[in-house]
């Protein structure tokens, strides 16, 4: 029965559920020229000492959809035999690949699949070049925006039986990327996005065609390392002795939260990897009441509950009150709950507040309690070498702009990752390789296999330097500045917090001119409430409607 | 403080913790020759409609080395002006862009940018296309393996103060080339891998440019409704009526299987979300002896502890025996323990064994505990809709060689995710949106932002149609058949267990003339483990010394 092979049975299912359409209905095959060398060359020219003419035509392009979807454009009116489409005289020659009468299949690893496939890939690069070049014109949409119905509905994007030609392929990458929003466009404003970076999207660009992952050193040498060395040089900067400890690349912010978590429980009862929360006391945790949700969610998947994560609060700058985290702590113990995590925010992701860590730390110490930093937002900023937290989360994917996902989380104590996590498959880390073990970090990892997301961090770090990276922070905190002077006695605007903002985020209310000079105080709240503006410089974006 | 921002800070510190070496020590910058534009042009061109000589140069490149190391090469003899170094007479210009005077910051979003941006973009895209074109041929090194303390003084990789110049970065592409091990090498062999796909390949560089996460639609509207139509096609292969149910792209199997044990356990206990384990009564889990080891890892994860996870014995051929798990069953329930989870595996990762299914689901209802089918190695085989899994790993970016990372979990109930996870982040998920909220599945997650993990594999999914698929995976399982029958009868080889592989794990031993003949069998087995050798075709290779 198995070697019918999962996908002819599975086959055999979807095609009984599956009312795929007929190929004569597909929109992107209705909308497609056939003459497609013809487009290929005048859309998508490359390197401007081939064809200048090309490039610059690229280059100036402004009406903000021809990248996205030349299929629809009109031949140029001047074109002439002997040019590539560029509207001037010039030596490119007509590509002698005619995707339409290509599929996959005739792609690598396909006997003298090397021409066609270096052109297909070649014809994507091009398309993602024009849409960069796009993206970063502000005179461009940053989003041509459809509601889901919609955009389900104007175009094809099911999946067929059979197979498509790679005409329809790029056409798919094309119609992809129209309606993609711009995250590298200058007005593009987002809780996480700090922009596209080059280097970043070129290292990410190599680290797809490396196709490998983080389990073993044997299949990523190179990638094992360069997390060795940056994870290092990211405990140098947090500040602990020689940049010891440990640390992984997880699949975000969250999950970097829940490790810590997951951490904490296992230092203090190791036990409970074997026997399970049963065998332990109950566990509370510790977090200013503006810290992110991911705490709740992590506490909520362990198996430690929601109800178990006290909120600590926080002052009217939304920073975390120490004497409330001392006083919470006495009541849990009191009540019979053993504190095993404290989680100080370093950045909170509404205000930019950074909980006082010193202070923090200093009662962590005393009641023996792991002290977290989730510093996914604010990064290491006060983290020096007098500080003693356990853990760390850092999110290179945020300010640092290296392209998602990218985020570490760093441990203070060696060895308690592997010792928490690991479950020794003999299959994958056999104990008699031939090069040092400790390489082999795919153990410590929730995961087995594991994305490579150091690459693009790495080689950006290469590229900025660590002064770059400063210099590049310290612009977004003067333009916050920049941001804050501007509004804060402008007509119309409140400010949600007094004093400066600790961090890029700027949070302020508009006041629409009828609720502006209402003298009733908890009236104009409840309205400015329906207003919601909120302001998060170089982050984040929210405007909604009155 | 705050206002220094953290890398002024950090960066103090790690100025004077790390001891930076000075630029003419580097190993890159030294070997490095200067005249860029011309090694740029002579080593990396693309399309053979540009410059037809360099394009056969870099197809018939067969040294292994020359993509990844070209700074080490000699300049071609005959080169002679007015030409771009390809040995022959052609119209290439020398590129414009000198890259060794150039930093990022030159780079988009820099005033006058777009030139230099698609230079070096390009460039980087001649070494990758290079590479790829290098590893598929077979005559090259699947890879030029270093331990690990010789890899790191090979290079400098370490993480500088100062930027690193456009041509230093190129070089440190390179460099991670060189040392990465060919994973698309028709000779590379792992247990996860089935080589790189182009369209595969395509996708994730276009998922990378538009670096977005999928935490809502507005931030990802295309890549949402794509996850949404390809988790819909899932479920109807599977079997479930009309497609219906729910799902996710999680960082892969083991993330996948975690998520299933924490949906069934939500299920039954849905008041362990806010109280946690020390509400409910001690759980426990089966799952065969051969499962993954994520099974239990997932267990100790979320507070259940591994102890609470019990093996089911599994035949001679790897599959999980029923009257053993009802056995089990039977025997927890009589101590007080509350049977929430099996997880049957459809593939397992040593002998490729498929659990029976149909006799494990009729347990599972019977005793009303959730049944999981882990079928990240053999997918949805056995699925029909007569068997009743709650939930299903599948990962693509196994045996559909989908790039990393790829991994579904695919649920048969509607909401339950969502009712599991959700933390309402009103930041986030703001209620008042004008569009269909339930395309906003960030809450259903455990992490927080989430990689773009779907358009590889819808896009691979359109070039070769479900029937290109199911023809891709037959091909393997031939394979695997015609290597079974090629071994099985031949001297020197031992099959590990008698019949036909039931997927394409080929599991043998080899046995070396000096105990090839030996009488005692206990004494032989000794032997034999020392040898060890495990054949896994298409997916995995281990062969150890004797």
């Amino acid at each position: 029965m198995a070697s019918h092979g999962f996908w002819s049975l599975g086959g055999d299912n979807a095609g009984a559920n599956t009312g795929s359409q007929s190929p004569s209905t597909r929109l992107g095959a209705k909308r497609r020229p056939r003459n497609f060398p013809e487009e290929l060359d005048r859309n998508y020219v490359i390197k401007e000492n081939v064809c200048v003419c090309c490039f610059e035509a690229l280059l100036n392009v402004g009406e903000g959809e021809r990248a996205a979807e030349p299929a629809a454009k009109q031949p140029p009116q001047t074109e002439a035999a002997g040019t590539c489409g560029c509207n001037k005289s010039c030596n490119c020659t007509k590509a002698a690949v005619v995707f339409s009468d290509l599929y996959s299949t005739d792609l690598l690893p396909a006997t003298d699949g090397d021409t066609k496939t270096m052109t297909f890939l070649q014809e994507v690069v091009d398309i993602l070049l024009a849409y960069i070049v796009e993206s970063f014109d502000r005179e461009t949409k940053v989003i041509d925006f459809h509601y889901p119905n919609e955009l389900l509905q104007m175009n094809n994007w099911e999946l067929q039986d059979e197979p498509a030609t790679l005409d329809d392929i790029l056409i798919s990458c094309r119609a992809t990327l129209k309606y993609a929003i711009k995250t590298a466009h200058p007005r593009y404003f987002n809780q996480l996005s700090t922009g596209l970076d080059m280097v970043g999207l070129a290292a990410d660009w190599l680290t797809s065609t490396a196709n490998t992952n983080m389990f073993t050193y044997e299949v990523a040498p190179v990638f094992v390392l360069l997390e060795y060395v940056t994870l290092k040089k990211m405990r140098e900067i947090i500040g602990w002795p020689d940049g010891r400890g440990d640390g992984i690349f997880s699949p975000g912010g969250a999950i970097s939260n829940m490790y810590a978590m997951l951490l904490a429980r296992f230092k203090m009862f190791p036990e409970v990897k074997e026997k399970g929360m049963s065998s332990v006391p109950r566990l509370v945790a510790f977090t200013s009441e503006h810290s992110h949700f991911s705490i709740k969610k992590g506490a909520a998947a362990l198996g430690i509950g929601t109800e178990s994560v006290i909120c600590i609060k926080a002052d009217e700058s939304g920073k975390m009150i120490p004497a409330d985290l001392e006083r919470r702590i006495l009541e849990a113990k009191q009540k019979g709950f053993v504190p095993f995590f404290v989680s100080a925010t370093a950045g909170t992701t509404v205000y930019g507040a950074f909980d006082p860590l010193i202070a923090i730390s200093d009662i962590c110490k005393k009641y023996n309690v792991w002290m977290h930093v989730d510093g996914a937002w604010g990064g290491s900023l006060l983290m020096s070498r007098r500080h003693r937290a356990n853990s760390v989360t850092w999110n290179p994917h945020k300010m640092m702009s290296v392209p998602l996902q990218c985020s570490a989380l760093l441990v203070r104590e060696e060895g308690l990752m592997q010792n928490c996590n690991q479950m020794h498959a003999c299959y994958l880390f056999q104990q008699d390789k031939h090069y040092d073990l400790s390489y082999d970090t795919g153990d410590k990892a929730l995961q087995c296999g594991r994305h490579v997301d150091i690459f693009k961090l790495w080689l950006m770090w290469r590229a900025k330097g660590t002064i770059g990276f400063e210099a590049q922070i310290d612009k977004c905190l003067e333009l916050s500045e920049y941001l804050y002077n501007k509004i804060k006695d402008r007509e119309g605007y409140e400010m949600v917090f007094d004093g400066k903002p600790q961090h890029t985020n700027v949070c302020f209310w508009y006041l629409p001119p009828g609720i502006r000079y209402m003298e009733d105080k908890e009236e104009r709240k409840k309205h400015l409430h329906k207003v919601e503006v909120y302001y998060h410089y170089s982050s984040a974006m929210r405007i909604d409607r009155y």
